[in-house]
């Protein structure tokens, strides 16, 4: 067998066998597969894509290359939720705390935030004191005794998928609906919760642009789930707007309170949907059932409590959240109603003002990020305030955003 | 611009511009743009193809990479020809002494074999003393003293090329006609002749395996050659079955010169038909003026002389030609008619025995090769010997060959 081989075959659109992704993928690790062959063999599937034994096999592949987590000592139902990413997207800082205080043991291992989008590891590091790098012990631990955790990384999960990632993120081959299931999905059977809860987002701010590729990554997802045992729910959600009023990691930790608190919107909507099929397919319970004990675990001030306890339980002082005092407000230029806010431009300006890394290297100011202070459906008078800018103390100089960037007002 | 949007592009089938190309090409030289990424762009342009606006923006970055040769000091018109490559192929060691003993200047640059197909730098190589590292001086004194010389490399050209090629080769993206005909047009142009003649080899030894490629090679290479004001002439010949009756370098070397001398046959045909198109277009007469000038540089022995007086320009002692006298034939095991020779497999056994490279590190033995004893039409008894293998003078072992696996007798 040879990589060539393996690349040429993929290239004119056959099939690869377990052998053949075993010989190009292991030997990526082993570095036997060079990173210039494996780009062109992931380029290859980017275009021809992977039938679904291609890509049950590629995640059995990830899945060996590391540690599988051993949750069987913990009692109950465990669910885990992961989300494709989107801009202002803190649903988990909101339902992981609110399915715990119904019962169901949340074991989440999440991410940092690459590129526009933020990752759940960023967002509690603005908790200061946080520790987002429990060791299995003090998860499993977490997860016995609050019934919630969120780490960053416990065991060795995975590490081709994050050899693979690394690669794809400067190689132009992010987008492709088998190797993004695979990554995701590989991650959360590897993680070890029983139910897994898919929130895919869709739209100009999202992977997903439209809505013909998120059907066909949750048609996939759930098979990868139903072929490993793991009941695996997916929910499309919308990416065109940002989630929420607050884009930037202390704001959104802030906003994810907010909700708990009772705030309404269109962001706690989706919070106690997801919430809500979390419990459904944990307790095996209807969807009426299911909602009720979310409705009542928000009004109770029981998820709130268990919030303050998961934070409390890994180090963090919530009193600790700084946001920027240094404010530059962005004011409409024309009246009618909010028609259109445009995520990933909101989300690469939140980056830049340094909420978000650009680059790996990149560190991020945990104060900055940005208020919408009109939503889709608002009425808009010319000189209202569009959204704040909290930006970093030291900047000086006005931003002068033109809000027609932002906004569609008609 | 970056590198990743450029991929991305391309991936999904839209064109490139001249900057984009250039940022990419220019890039990847630089070690700006890295190989795991120029490999992913390459994959992508081998599936998604170039248009032809592409194809002579990039012929035009390869060129602008390097030197371009002058021949302007040199009378007359100057005609470059260029093999695809194929098992057995030594129509240039023939027709550029033919053409040039018809008045025709030949400046021919050429490459190593690289895999099962030979290469015209190592056929001469076979000759004690040849000299196929000319400098540019030496090569045009040549031209103008006898009008032809053969030389692996005189000045800088198109080295991006050479890069760009070493990367296809162990990625799997060699199979993409604008890029070969990128690689072959932007050196031939480079070289400086005023007439190109390209004979595009088409089989199951080549590398395009059937007409469709074929001719869509020759329309972008025409094409290329008329953008940039070289008259260009393809012409498509089969390589289903070995070129001649011998393979291996030294015996290729006898070979052309049996041809030279008036042996008849296919390859003879061919010799005289490549030959006949060059003088057409660089005298601009009729077909028929041509192929009389072609016949009667063979037969008054013009043609044979000018070979001699070539080899003798560049140093090489045709005296000292060696062929292993270390031999074992392959016996027919059935009788019939020979109804094909493969190719591919003869260029696989001939490069096994040390006549070609497997990998650029290999050395080669000159002296070994396979004389076809039976060509495709023959008539063949149990018994009677289809080919013999020349072996290296320290192989003891017989190779027992299976004749079935070369010879198709019906």
């Amino acid at each position: 067998m040879n990589i060539i081989d393996i690349i040429n075959k993929k290239r004119v659109g056959l099939e690869l066998n377990k052998e053949e992704l075993e010989y190009a993928f292991n030997g990526y690790l082993k570095g036997i597969v060079k990173d210039y062959q494996m780009s062109s063999l992931l380029m290859a599937i980017c275009i021809k894509g992977m039938s679904e034994k291609e890509t049950f096999d590629l995640v059995d592949i990830f899945i060996k290359s590391g540690d599988v987590l051993d949750l069987s000592s913990i009692p109950g139902i465990k669910v885990d939720k992961h989300s494709t990413g989107g801009i202002g997207d803190k649903i988990t800082l909101i339902i992981a705390p609110i399915v715990a205080a119904c019962g169901v043991v949340v074991p989440k291992m999440s991410g940092r935030g690459l590129g526009y989008t933020g990752g759940t590891i960023d967002k509690l590091e603005s908790i200061k004191g946080f520790n987002v790098s429990l060791t299995e012990e003090e998860f499993i631990n977490a997860l016995k005794t609050i019934k919630l955790a969120v780490t960053g990384q416990t065991a060795n999960l995975c590490p081709m998928d994050k050899a693979i990632y690394a690669l794809r993120d400067v190689t132009g081959t992010t987008s492709s609906i088998p190797l993004i299931a695979s990554s995701i999905m590989s991650k959360k059977i590897a993680g070890g919760a029983d139910k897994i809860l898919i929130d895919i987002k869709c739209g100009n701010g999202a992977l997903m642009e439209n809505m013909d590729d998120a059907l066909k990554l949750r048609e996939i997802m759930e098979k990868i789930g139903e072929y490993y045992g793991k009941e695996t729910i997916c929910e499309i959600s919308d990416m065109n707007t940002p989630l929420g009023s607050n884009i930037g990691n202390s704001l959104e930790v802030i906003e994810a309170m907010d909700v708990l608190h009772g705030k309404k919107g269109e962001l706690t909507d989706l919070a106690i949907k997801i919430a809500t099929e979390m419990i459904k397919v944990s307790k095996d319970i209807t969807v009426e059932e299911a909602k009720n004990e979310v409705i009542f675990a928000i009004n109770s001030g029981n998820a709130f409590k268990k919030f303050l306890e998961f934070v409390k339980n890994q180090g963090g002082d919530i009193n600790s959240l700084v946001v920027s005092t240094n404010i530059e407000t962005v004011k409409a230029t024309s009246a009618g109603e909010v028609k259109k806010i445009n995520a990933l431009n909101i989300g690469k300006l939140s980056c830049s003002l340094g909420a978000g890394r650009i680059n790996k290297e990149d560190t991020i100011d945990y104060s900055v990020g940005i208020v919408l202070n009109k939503l889709v459906g608002d009425k808009v008078n010319i000189g209202d305030t569009l959204f704040t800018m909290y930006k970093k103390q030291s900047e000086v100089n006005p931003l002068n955003i033109n809000p027609d960037d932002y906004y569609e007002i008609k």
